[in-house]
């Protein structure tokens, strides 16, 4: 059949509240017939918890396997603050992660018109904004053994993580940035602690050697970690595609995020490796976390949750018209003057949560 | 005697044309008594690679042992970027932070009056901050074992690093950055990916420790890596000390660095353990780098040298009132509408590195 297998993982706080704004815009898209979306949800983060104890049951797992793509919502909370390490509510997006093999994530900083006084730099210096950071999510120092806290000889906790990167696990991220970057301005970034780090050594090695061998036409130049949060933070436009292992991915793609300004905008993408068929597991999700203070409120910003959405139809259903649809009305809708609280500016009015989707909708 | 041994080592590019003014300080200081300085110069980075082999050699580790405090400049350049991992010159300054003990790297980000409005930041946003970074140098992944890159039973290659903490790294680096926000307005953020790594967990866990046991007065709170780099880009005045492990405070201290918009003014002060006696082996140096591109014109700002020079007579000799004396004539210079071209801005004159050393002088 024609129809498309969708599990919505909505989590915790805000997470349900955006995410049943993106169920009445698939409930749309089906009644339209423009596509023919089978929904199922599942629990993770700290509802799993509650529900099933622990934050991604095998059962869940299993489900997100099956489906063509999941829509994840946001986890975590300060009921759940307490638990050990092992169980934490963020268990949930890492074990999926390593599960699905969801090895490349897409996270887009990205200043739309209307928002470009949000941010806490200069309108000069970021509005226009337009970055896309490929982070590595299923290697590095996150998964690398041996990891422990351990007590020594005399007594003393050490504390151990190891960073692991083998050749093939950095192609084959690299090839999705090189890819993506002759999509856009032809610029690949890399970033590295080659000056420190061994494994950073051998990312800028094969870094390079898929640039030369496979897109010799894409612009590829390397930079430090730390100079790459200088450049970020002091001239964000000179960058078009940033490449960058898990942990700096991590920091970095969040720094990327913070200059915008509007954190509640942001949708983010993990992809995994296409199979025989072509198919891949994919996994989007908004870049903001859970909210607790507002959850429940009706006052959450349902744009990140709806991006990740046009996102999930761009990448694992090649819907680029229907993707730039929804991106097109979300702009439009700012245009207009709505803001959610998060996004308030002087001029504007404030809505909620359900006003917003309404307005999204209405546009579509 | 009263004479303090200093080992100045200027290094590469700018570093020899901005440790130059400084050591007009120092001889003025001799002369006028308030101070006997005895000082000898070293090599260290590309110079020391071209003269003697190796960015560092056992006889400047041996005279930077000897000495009471090091004033570093800054090392690097293109002429040497071709070379192999292991003779780089920035090996020069883990070295000397290896063999003499250097844990504790203090960077202040702060913005100056004269210069606010040189941030990519609004004003409104970065003016009066003054954040206190305590980077931990000695340990952490730039030197765990095991490290390297080798190759697989398949041929592929692999490259490993590993992050490993003891409990006591993390405390004596935790205590001088409690004390330090004893000093200030007594508020401690400590940093770590807890929620992922296991050095992380520990790392967190000891600074609760020490701040409970010895330090109950100063508010601790904890924060996650990728969090902090999102809270610096958008709200930085919330900070008073961090306090990060070598790789996120390498990272989040340029950060904090580069959202002040003048690089060229700050500071650095790496400290070691004090001894029985009380004496503790340092090293200052400026945050800039190298600037190749600028070195032998005359035109680098000397200011993050002379700030490094006015930490030095702090920390290494307790000379608070000398190094306010040098903290003001710096500020005056500035307030005076002197700036080198990196932090030019309409309404100031230009002025050249020797300039700027003379009207420092002139202050004083
Ligand atoms: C929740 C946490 C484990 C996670 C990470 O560090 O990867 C988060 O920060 C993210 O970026 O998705
Ligand atoms: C030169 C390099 C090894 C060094 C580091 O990463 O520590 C530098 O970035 C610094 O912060 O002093």
């Amino acid at each position: 059949s024609n129809s498309k297998k969708l599990l919505v993982l909505p989590g915790d706080g805000v997470g349900p509240e955006v995410v049943h704004e993106v169920r009445r815009v698939i409930d749309w898209m089906n009644r339209r017939g423009l596509a023919s979306f089978e929904v199922e949800e599942g629990l993770v983060g700290g509802a799993a918890i509650d529900a099933e104890g622990t934050p991604c049951s095998d059962d869940t797992v299993a489900r997100a396997r099956a489906a063509d793509a999941v829509l994840f919502g946001s986890v975590g909370g300060p009921k759940w603050d307490g638990l050990p390490f092992e169980q934490r509510p963020e268990l949930g997006i890492l074990r999926l992660r390593q599960e699905l093999g969801l090895f490349a994530n897409l996270r887009p900083a990205t200043v739309l018109a209307p928002l470009a006084s949000a941010s806490s730099l200069k309108a000069e210096i970021v509005s226009g904004l337009d970055i896309m950071i490929v982070r590595e999510t299923t290697g590095g120092i996150y998964f690398g053994e041996p990891r422990g806290v351990e007590t020594m000889a005399d007594g003393k906790r050490r504390g151990i993580d190891t960073e692991v990167y083998t050749e093939d696990e950095i192609a084959r991220v690299a090839r999705v940035g090189f890819e993506l970057a002759r999509s856009r301005n032809n610029r690949l970034t890399s970033i590295d602690k080659a000056n420190v780090m061994q494994s950073g050594r051998l990312w800028r090695a094969v870094v390079g050697e898929v640039g030369k061998a496979e897109f010799p036409d894409v612009e590829l130049s390397n930079m430090y970690a730390d100079n790459c949060a200088m450049q970020l933070a002091s001239n964000p436009r000179q960058f078009d595609v940033i490449l960058a292992g898990n942990l700096f991915g991590d920091v970095l793609s969040d720094l990327a995020a913070a200059l915008t300004g509007s954190l509640g905008m942001l949708p983010s993408a993990t992809l995994g490796a296409p199979d025989a068929s072509g198919k891949r597991h994919a996994l989007y999700e908004p870049i903001h976390g859970s909210a607790p203070d507002i959850a429940g409120k009706g006052v959450a910003n349902p744009c990140a949750q709806m991006l990740s959405f046009a996102m999930l139809l761009r990448w694992s259903f090649g819907m680029e018209g229907d993707a730039r649809r929804i991106e097109t009305a979300v702009n439009n809708v700012l245009s207009g003057g709505l803001r959610t609280a998060d996004i308030m500016s002087p001029g504007t009015a404030r809505v909620g949560t359900s006003v917003m989707g309404d307005a999204i909708l209405r546009e579509l």
